[in-house]
């Protein structure tokens, strides 16, 4: 099935509000294997929302709508879709008696208007609405189905994994399964070339590479008439991708993410980490403690942004400090053991850099940071020449060391090392 | 000038991300007194783009796409508006050596793919994109105007505010200027109670609240001949508001933060702070480095996340910390001490809570937080209890931080001070 999404709401226009709606709702069709091949936002316009609902209807073989279901005047989705069916809107009589419950709980009057909210498109399948006072509606008209749903997100979403999912999931011919690698150190164009011969043959399963900030995530996905079968079809792409990426590929699932992948490591080879911050300001310790669970790996940071306090918190030499500045390697190298050995952790990583706007220099230009891990057995430091604004070199920094503590706790970490 | 914006991307039509662009630039072209009549998404699909983009361009005397400007074969933005118009995309020199100089910097190849992103419009106005690899444009052809950018928002958002703007302030007929004031511990809701006087009666020029993570915009609008003018119409406005929210208001701008109004405050002050970080682990110290010139006035900060090394590294009693427990106001209170004296700085901050998911008891549950500021002359804890997931309770914690640090600085926190 086709569908398309139509959003209604005049302060979507203005950019009040982010539509987080049509997302959620792409996203569970999506799920379901079903297809959205527009979404369009209207506003509170009875002439452009009849236009916008005659050229979804004419492309799809369902619409589902948001907002518009309000007690206003300017509230007419409705009236919209019942009119493009030619039907009539009429009161119902349980969505009338809940919404007399609803006002008297509340303790509230009702406003004259709001039984406006009761009154549904004839034959329709209504669906109540636990948070809030706009009942949902399915139409099923002319082998089209419209589905309308209230605009306010904590109204829309129970609704919609409640009561339309089960609705539309009853229509699914097929189940869309996906896995997600996610991937560290190649850019998007980059793995793209490596991974062109597979991308260019193919059909079912599919492959999509999307960039993030200084990573990137390989969706592979399978249509199949089962979970089973669509796991079996996922099976040899991923070991092909895996074969391909090698460890770049850092993890698999949607939410997943580097710090959850270090944490889990160090779990497992019950170590330690400590950080010492430079120009990353503390953004490294921040998300190692993203992790729930962070406190059995990771017990203190330093964050030490000034010479002074290098030398005091963490021990590097003022020799050293003098001789090559703070952004240089042997300065990491020493606040990583400094780190090491000050806090007690098995593993120190420190990170000093240029984060910019400021502070550049033709030999050690903005984007410029070094990065170092101190073990027991190893140690070293990296350097890495990052584009972007500060905020972005500070993230890149903060994944680099991530992505050291990574490589080191699986023994793929050498000396001379190359992301 | 009616605008319609074309978002393209398969990834949203998937759900994968969520349309923030479209919200940006619907803001902006409201800010300019420019309307948006339709907002469609379409994904990366040469003939439902080629469409979309006739749709739009036959209703509106502008069209602003986002997205498919990327180096692969399926981003087709420029190459579809380029057809549509009768153009022909051609090499544009300087992208080309802006696209080498870039690579050259991230010390990568380019792959062959690049080149194509380079390629412009024959005749179009190119936008530097200072973020990322991919150029903007903006073709004027037949009485209409098309404005491409990237997808990604890190990309688009300055392209937008720094190129687009300037470009289309210049075919407004009036002038739309705005205020922004950035607001701190009052809740959206009420806010506007208290201001409902002033939006009830709101003409030109306008009041819109807008509701973030923890704070709140308040953006105060007029339209005018001259921006002179609209200044003029904004004063009393401005005024009026400031005079109920009082010091509520921490800054004026649109990217104005609170680290950055600490870290100014600081400075006229010639005062240093330090950070001990329980809950937050390292987020604070982020903030504050978050602003470029920040080593004036904090040269470290500690993160403190087991009990052992608030004893260490802060000198927490042992104690304390056995009798009260890590998230105490006692252990705050500590804490804060501890950082001012082990730092040398002239306040120390502290923050100790139980973020969640786990960890919560019925004495001490998810989001009860202590946070504590310590100076020569001052010595507090305050007992949050904050509402939201791990990061929502994490990022709240260190805005009522940064606003106890800033009270403080203005002399207008007391003992018992509530948000």
């Amino acid at each position: 099935m086709n569908f398309e999404i139509l959003s209604v709401g005049t302060e979507l226009l203005l950019g009040q509000i982010v539509n987080t709606n049509a997302r959620d709702i792409s996203r569970m069709l999506s799920e379901l294997g079903m297809n959205v091949y527009y979404t369009t936002v209207v506003g509170d316009n009875p002439d452009r929302l009849k236009e916008a609902l005659k050229t979804a209807a004419g492309r799809a073989d369902g619409v589902i709508l948001t907002g518009g279901l309000g007690p206003t005047g300017d509230d007419l989705t409705k009236e919209t879709v019942a009119e493009y069916c030619g039907l009539s809107c009429v009161m119902h009589q349980e969505s009338r008696r809940r919404l007399i419950e609803r006002f008297q709980k509340m303790n509230r009057p009702m406003p004259e208007n709001n039984w406006k909210q009761a009154e549904m498109p004839e034959g329709c399948i209504v669906l109540d609405n636990d948070n809030g006072t706009a009942p949902g509606a399915i139409v099923e008209h002319g082998g089209k189905v419209f589905i309308m749903l209230p605009g306010p997100p904590r109204e829309m979403v129970p609704m919609l994994r409640e009561k339309v999912r089960p609705y539309l999931e009853q229509k699914a011919d097929c189940v869309i399964h996906s896995r997600t690698l996610r991937v560290f150190g190649v850019g998007e164009s980059a793995a793209e070339e490596q991974l062109k011969a597979i991308i260019d043959r193919q059909e079912n399963p599919t492959i999509a590479p999307y960039a993030k900030t200084g990573e990137m995530e390989l969706r592979l996905t399978a249509k199949a008439e089962s979970v089973e079968q669509a796991e079996e079809l996922l099976m040899p792409l991923e070991t092909e991708v895996r074969e391909i990426l090698g460890d770049f590929v850092y993890a698999e699932g949607e939410t997943a993410t580097l710090q959850q992948t270090v944490v889990e490591l160090l779990h497992e080879r019950k170590l330690t980490v400590a950080t010492a911050e430079s120009c990353t300001g503390g953004l490294v310790a921040k998300k190692l403690t993203d992790v729930s669970g962070a406190s059995n790996c990771f017990h203190c940071g330093f964050v030490t942004y000034s010479n002074e306090k290098k030398e005091e918190l963490l021990g590097v030499s003022h020799d050293t400090l003098e001789k090559f500045g703070a952004v240089s390697q042997e300065t990491a190298l020493e606040m990583s053991r400094g780190a090491r050995l000050r806090s007690g952790a098995d593993i120190g990583v420190s990170m000093t850099g240029i984060a910019g706007p400021g502070g550049g220099t033709p030999h050690k230009p903005v984007g410029l940071v070094y990065i170092s891990i101190s073990a027991k057995d190893f140690h070293k430091a990296y350097r890495l020449q990052l584009a972007g604004d500060r905020e972005m070199v500070r993230e890149r920094t903060s994944l680099y060391v991530l992505d050291m503590i990574r490589r080191y706790l699986l023994g793929n970490l050498d000396a001379d090392y190359v992301w």
